[in-house]
């Protein structure tokens, strides 16, 4: 076989489809986020503001969490040295797992190298080990829960997305077998939040283990920030949060909470956290600075809905559409690969706004999108200066408003 | 189904094997490595000479590195807020893929989360996308390679572990369908190294895509710390390298090298690669310093070098024995589960030594063994600690010498 042509092949299909993916070259600049100085293509650069970064707070260059990390760099050095297993367990790791473990309100929390690997690991091995599992998972789920299932090879159910009267009948359908049901809280590219009272009592009627992915809701909704589930007062009822340490928190990293024997199975068992370098002592510093620091402060919480809200009212009142949700994410449906990144091109050139394009495979085709997501740090100049830039972009691609 | 019991039940499976884990609670003390403190259960702890770290070369708490990661953490803040297509791709990110590029002579490189993640994200998105492939995998390839092959559900052909011989055979089995042939240099739990020349005239004789693993070869071997390949002069032989900043790099993350094509189809299709949150822009930094010192300095690896073969002499001179190979990797074979952590747990309580005991699933059941890294930082008097103490528990343990 010719693979090179193969390759050239499938990226030139990428490129005339609209969907190859060009990486914005930055430089995050601590103190001054959401500027970041861009590079480039031809070496040179330019001051960008950042409108689309999941480090939805702020807090990767809160001096709480910056510090952390660099005391802890310089008492532990930069790696850990080892699997968890293999003398890679730093105090460090064991001090954030009960820190996250309290944050949700369960007896025991276990860290992975990121949220993607965690939801992969702990539904591939729940799915996996547990005989005759079925798992019944809502159809818009993420890549790294619909990953872990097919990994695992268990049975799998779809479910309409944040359907529970679909999941009921579906977890009736299936019978007398050990069922596992996974969701989200926030969908990560149309905001939307799930019913979870609704799909909790749904789970707890059939006795059903409930997995729930908080990764765009911790640090952001609950008076701890424990997510959708603390501020709904449902934590207690579900049986795995999961959650990543690597948007609201600032860092990187990802975790599984619940009761000790479910999580000592994981750990025990899943090949994705035994095999691996455990994460830097300072990078679990930094994110159990980070997760102190939002049990108690609400200050950063109340500032990003403010400008959420003051972004949504902009775009209204200047009638750019926007899909409404109850989350903190903004998504500006575009609709096509192509235009979707000559509007993002030219709010980087013209502008200085970085919005990336979403577009195939993080969302379905024919709905590409902007995806602006309003941080605590950006400017009433700053939300004026994007607003104009839309509704000038607007009328000179003559994108038709009602294009959503 | 009762989930806590069966979880409870399962755990209590691999307690009474003996392959229940617990792992060693550590404080790594910057300068001081190879010394760190232990964390007891009990709150108290004690000071511990670690003798099984993948830091193989300390070049975690080496200035270098350590200063490049506060530098960065001050300059750009903790995380990097994004994937790397979402405002996560930060300009160390991209100097550090040139770094690895660099290292391995090869066009571009692409940085994963994890060595683990980049085995499983490259093999499973080679074998899932290219159509008709036939992966050709060692029998002891590493899990992530395993993994990620079977994630990729391409048809799978294991090989006699490091036997040509039977690759050219199977190869030939195979016939006219696009075939990869996955293995490793340095095997991590018996330290073997792979006949990579023979392998590689092997691929080329068949048109097969060659793909070797060296996360346990880079840093250590090449006159430029760019793996066993390199020392043998076949890199540029070799269509991808793999490797992890997260072993002799000192720091924590994977990456694969290789054409430029090939590397920019697996930045745009695999999912564990673009679905995740960018490294930290300061673990980016940190590696590419290190990458860069060890591309110049050779003191590291030769003190390293004189240290395992003072460890095996010292071994042989007391009748100790441990498995030959090539490598830096002194396995010490112990055979049963119960008394490979006993005597552990006796190196740790009674002379301050932290070897873990390596179980299974690490290594087969009846493999049980000590894997001892003898690193540049232990000193003439650690090692005749080291050996002391395995000579004693070798008597009062009454584990024949004959036993591996």
């Amino acid at each position: 076989m010719d693979f090179d042509s193969f390759f050239r092949d499938r990226l030139g299909d990428l490129k005339s489809e609209g969907n190859y993916r060009i990486f914005a070259d930055l430089e995050r600049r601590c103190g001054t986020f959401p500027r970041a100085e861009r590079h480039r293509p031809d070496g040179t650069q330019e001051e960008v503001t950042v409108w689309c970064s999941n480090d939805y707070l702020g807090m990767g260059q809160n001096p709480v969490v910056v510090e952390a990390m660099v005391e802890a760099v310089r008492a532990c050095g930069a790696g850990a040295g080892g699997t968890r297993n293999i003398s890679g367990t730093n105090h460090h790791h064991v001090l954030l797992e009960r820190e996250l473990a309290d944050l949700h309100g369960k007896e025991a929390a276990l860290l992975f190298t990121s949220g993607y690997v965690s939801n992969w690991a702990a539904l591939s091995t729940l799915g996996a080990k547990i005989p005759g599992a079925v798992i019944l998972s809502d159809e818009k789920n993420h890549a790294s829960m619909i990953e872990g299932i097919r990994h695992s090879r268990a049975d799998k159910v779809l479910w309409k997305h944040n359907d529970w009267r679909d999941l009921d009948r579906k977890l009736k359908a299936v019978g007398d077998r050990p069922k596992i049901v996974a969701f989200e809280s926030v969908y990560s590219m149309d905001g939307d939040i799930a019913p979870i009272r609704e799909i909790v009592e749904v789970c707890e009627a059939h006795g059903a283990l409930s997995y729930i992915d908080e990764v765009h809701a911790v640090g952001m909704y609950g008076p701890r920030g424990g997510g959708v589930s603390e501020e709904r007062g449902l934590a207690h009822r579900i049986d795995v949060i999961e959650g990543t340490l690597g948007k609201a928190f600032g860092v990187v990293g990802g975790y599984v909470t619940g009761k000790a024997d479910l999580v000592d199975f994981i750990r025990s068992f899943a090949s994705g956290f035994i095999f691996t370098t455990a994460l830097p002592p300072a990078v679990a510093a930094a994110a159990q600075a980070s997760v102190r620091h939002l049990k108690h402060s609400d200050a950063e919480r109340h500032r990003q809905r403010a400008n959420v809200a003051a972004v949504r009212a902009a775009l209204d009142a200047r009638g750019i559409p926007h899909m409404p949700n109850e989350s903190h994410i903004i998504p500006v449906m575009i609709g096509d690969p192509v235009k979707c990144r000559m509007i993002s091109d030219m709010l980087m050139a013209d502008w200085g706004i970085y919005v990336q394009p979403i577009n195939y495979p993080t969302v379905p085709k024919g709905t590409e999108r902007l995806r602006i997501t309003p941080g605590p740090l950006h400017r009433p100049e700053d939300i004026d200066h994007l607003v104009n830039a839309l509704t000038a972009l607007w009328q000179r691609c003559a994108v038709a408003h009602a294009v959503a």
